[in-house]
């Protein structure tokens, strides 16, 4: 009964809701970006009055970075710590938005109506599912269904720098029963997920630097070391024709699937090609012996994620530059040291650098890859609730991309945690006109007001 | 008699003459940016009126680029064509000169004074020795030595797009007995010098694409083509481990050089470990088994002049790009073809890609190297005169930077070019804080009044 009443509240609070989120998205909250540290702060300061308005002890905690938002309410039940994160990604190339990211727009599409801007699947359209479903519990019942901590962080697209020293000073503020984390997809539009396994992630940035000076290539190309070209060869030598990660030992700690969840996987009928084709791509690239699926979700990779060097504007400038620039990134399963990764990694650049080059590393992130233990059955009572709002069960998948806070729950706070997103695949995060479906919104919110319900009383 | 008092005139005028180099200087001419369109005409006008001032009549031509400088004057004698050209290269990256590149200052240094600025040695500060030169001579005698045509060209740092068409349009007016190119560099700063070979150059600039939007490293990365890794590869593939180029064919029309003109390049006793160290290298690259010189002068090559794709802002963006670009130019010697390796270029490019990837090519400049016969008489009256400025005797020497004018006043007007220019290996042309040398500025207006002094009478 107080279930349906809770239900049917957010079915009639969808417009506000969706409003509260709008104003929200127009705070651009670039955390990787000095320019907007202000806006991260706006951010964190929106939540901060938002959560205090619905009873909640909130809070605006400074950090050597971006602020972290700490909230407190409810009482009785599992003690659950919900997480998510107000910082976005960068805009660029701005140019091909269609409109403002930061002006938010609902949108009719093919398949419903989607909200478009920047960060509105990653992460503030997430997070306000979880917040949506809290204020209408309290607005049908006048309180939190149980006792709730809200970790709200704004660093989570820049590396998290300030993340695990603020958990380790107020770890005994922050320790709950369990985590919700409100930051991943759902493996398709009719089957709700729990990600139960994710990638770790390393991010390293290089400068390989030849003559002290620009050069031009007329008086110099031949015998002046080109920095370009040692930096292609270098990231060509990092896979081998079979688009295996040539690193010495870098296999040695990623674990096989097992047949079980092998065949799980194979029974979810992932369509590989439609996958690529979505993005314009029509032939598998990465390891040739292994699935696009097992690739994402149980596979290590290495992409470079930006290149630079030399005379890139218009027209053209015969220089033979004195540097050259990458940003490469690691994506870690199983076992995967990301510090060990780091060292044979910088070793591995060292050893293919000419004599009179060299080579400056700037270490962005480093997280482990993180399986949740299933055996606690909050797991199960959370997907059997989840399951009702969509035509398929939920169900326990991997992902690719990296989330470290559930490392960071289990090892600073002994915590397991859950992983509950509704996210879709084509949502284009990361990327020119993000967006977020409104049935994920809607649906979500909805779906949070059932784990919430199963978990207080379970 | 007469010789010594055009001497002593630009010995007395040398302060003026460095004010008027200045004001030039200052006029920021970059003509590969659009933006600096208004300049270049600027730059343009301004000589114009200085021709003008020595009786020459002169004009600026309009092009569908920026306006090529035309003048005549003088009478009798052998007909001299005078080239320079007044555009200049960008001047990015701005933070690593010491000054603004368009306030031009003189600076002492420990090879004595400088004039430290954007375009000083090339080519403003050499194209002015041969105007000051002509000054001083109808300043001192009333008339110029002989019948004389300028061209000063805006176009030289962006692929001189409009210079072939204008000079077939306005042949008969632009054809002399030889071409005088003032925009090389001395062989060694006591040794001036005529270069009588020139190496050619081929510019391409590439796009590689492989989905249709940027994508999310953590849910793509492994099965989505990554085309910065695929343009990596390609340049990698560009070299072998001699340092040689794979383009099929690439060496057909490359010659030998004489073992006689190896004997006199031996004999300059080139200090590779030298030239090299004033750059901050100690090891030199390209083709293992060729010796630098022979590589700078003799040699093809293939260069990255600039690459770029993903994310290069500050921080870290976990993307995984739909785009990778780069700039590559060839330098070309003997009878290479630049067409024709234009289309291996692209044909090699197109074989190395995955299906799914595509590319697109915009071609630059392409021009053939050159030689110059030295048989016409003129080359060693040159030479000759050229002489008693400098402690050592002037060489013939070959050039490793392309200046397709020579080419093209060989094809289009029949022409032989001597190219004799005072610039300096260090003056960092192309690059931040380029300089010319002061000695540079006055022996070499001293050399021309020499020179034009021998090719009137002999």
């Amino acid at each position: 009964m107080s279930l349906d009443a809770v239900l049917a509240r957010i079915d009639a609070e969808l417009p506000q809701a969706t409003e509260r989120l709008m104003d929200l998205l127009r705070i651009p909250s670039i955390s990787t970006d000095p320019a907007f540290a202000d806006d991260c702060r706006a951010a964190a300061d929106w939540l901060v009055a938002d959560l205090q308005s619905l009873g909640i002890d909130a809070d605006s905690r400074a950090t050597p970075g971006h602020p972290m938002v700490v909230g407190h309410g409810g009482d009785g039940g599992r003690h659950l710590l919900f997480y998510g994160h107000y910082d976005v990604q960068p805009v660029d190339p701005l140019e091909l938005w269609d409109n403002d990211p930061f002006d938010p727009k609902v949108e009719e599409t093919p398949t419903g109506p989607v909200i478009r801007g920047r960060g509105t699947a990653d992460d503030k359209g997430q997070l306000m599912t979880f917040v949506e479903a809290c204020r209408a519990w309290v607005a049908v019942h006048g309180s939190l269904p149980c006792k709730l901590t809200f970790l709200l962080e704004g660093e989570e697209e820049s590396g998290s720098p300030s993340l695990t020293p603020f958990m380790e000073q107020n770890a005994d503020e922050l320790r709950a029963d369990i985590a919700l984390i409100c930051d991943t997809a759902m493996f398709d539009p009719d089957t709700p997920s729990i990600v139960t396994m994710l990638r770790g992630n390393l991010t390293e940035e290089l400068t390989i630097t030849g003559a002290d000076k620009d050069l031009h290539s007329g008086y110099y190309g031949g015998p002046a070391r080109n920095p370009i070209h040692v930096l292609s060869s270098i990231i060509s030598d990092l896979h081998d024709k079979d688009g295996r990660i040539t690193l010495p030992g870098f296999y040695d700690a990623v674990p096989e699937i097992s047949d079980e969840l092998r065949a799980q996987w194979d029974g979810l009928g992932f369509d590989a090609a439609a996958f690529l084709g979505a993005v314009g791509l029509s032939e598998p690239a990465g390891e040739t012996d292994r699935t696009p699926l097992e690739q994402i979700w149980a596979r290590p990779t290495c992409e470079v994620n930006g290149i630079w060097g030399g005379y890139t504007g218009a027209g053209f400038k015969t220089v033979l530059p004195a540097q050259a620039h990458a940003k490469i990134s690691f994506r870690l399963v199983g076992d995967q040291d990301p510090h060990a990764i780091r060292e044979t990694f910088r070793t591995f650049v060292k050893d293919r650098l000419p004599s009179d080059c060299t080579v400056t590393f700037k270490g962005h992130g480093a997280n482990p890859a993180a399986r949740m233990s299933i055996d606690d059955p909050a797991f199960e009572l959370a997907r059997r609730a989840l399951s009702p709002e969509w035509p398929n069960e939920a169900a326990y998948i991997g992902g690719g991309g990296s989330i470290p806070i559930a490392g960071h729950f289990k090892s600073i706070l002994d915590m397991d945690s859950m992983l509950i997103g509704f996210g879709r695949d084509d949502d284009q995060i990361h990327s020119p006109n993000e967006k977020y479906h409104m049935e994920s919104f809607h649906k979500g919110t909805r779906a949070w007001a059932r784990v919430l319900d199963a978990l207080s009383r379970g």
